[in-house]
């Protein structure tokens, strides 16, 4: 046996969110039917408007409602700074942690050819004409630490580069806290490159 | 900063599931958002009829869109015994587990006076009609071995009493497959106390 069908197809359907398996899918379906049904009309009512709604900056290609996204449509930000990351969670870690002031570009990805990702994919194009402009005079790639992230970095420093503007990389190497006997090898290779003067 | 005010209120709804965080719901956000738009919107709609159209078998209170549940409307299975469970979720387990074939009586929760849970709460009008009703010969208790779980098995048998019906409790004690060592001390004693001749 198995529960009603409808209650079937809900549990089926809550496994479409990402870590949610069978046990965990048919927990949250009890939970909302039996003690938040309220929440759960909430939460349908903000997934179809959400699924609807949101776009994708026209300037940065973040995800967002609003046709310019809070950074780009602000007057505070520096224009000169562009920096590169991979996805809208990565703005935000940026955001808090840093003080960093300049704009952002999101590719939502990386480039992996495999997959048919390729520079279109991760608006290249978008790119290219936001370095056109003129505006910008440093690009900080802040792509992931991984095969993937390191090539776009690459990919994308070319390009930069075609327009004579400065690119970065932020820097990789011991996390702070950590201990070096528990770095990976990888990690404490690039630690000793990237060495500075005191 | 955060997200643009619409995502943040789907990270917020998310958060309505049970076990997600703040982090597993803003991956949950983006992944839908990014992945699997039309997934989110089967989701909520499935969501919306669910807390729409589930209510309780009027026969067991099992949750189920129809009048009566699956079990209760089926004409093989035994009338004369009926088994008392806490959540729709142990009828599944006992059907996938066991061959038992009678009826259930889902109690929607366990009594528990300081949450304001009462007889009412957990359907006891309800199963004392049933019980009156004559066809039923045996209440099988299996609610969780847990303190409510005991206080509300026997608050039921003492009920079944009165009506001269014969009520029995699932046994407890080491579960198969086991190891005395790591067994707790309430359960070892349980299953000393409920040893039987081979």
């Amino acid at each position: 046996m198995q529960f009603s069908p409808l209650i079937n197809r809900l549990i089926e359907d809550l496994r479409c969110l990402p870590g949610v398996g069978p046990k965990s899918a048919q927990r949250m379906a009890f939970h909302l039917l039996e003690h938040n049904r309220e929440a759960a009309k909430r939460l349908a009512e903000t997934l179809l408007e959400a699924a609807e709604k949101i776009g994708h900056c026209q300037s940065c290609r973040t995800l967002t409602e609003t046709t310019l996204c809070s950074v780009c449509a602000s007057a505070k930000r520096d224009a000169s700074k562009l920096c590169i990351v991979e996805t809208p969670a990565d703005v935000n870690a940026i955001e808090q942690a840093t003080d960093y002031n300049g704009l952002y570009f999101v590719l939502m990805g990386h480039l992996s050819p495999l997959d048919g990702i390729g520079p279109q994919e991760i608006g290249m194009e978008l790119l290219e004409e936001r370095v056109k402009n003129g505006t910008i005079d440093e690009v900080i790639l802040a792509t992931n630490p991984t095969v993937e992230g390191e090539a776009t970095a690459h990919y994308i420093s070319e390009i930069v580069k075609e327009y004579g503007i400065k690119s970065t990389r932020i820097a990789h190497g011991v996390p702070v806290g950590g201990e070096l006997e528990y770095v990976d090898g990888g990690t404490l290779s690039h630690a000793f490159s990237g060495r500075r003067e005191l």
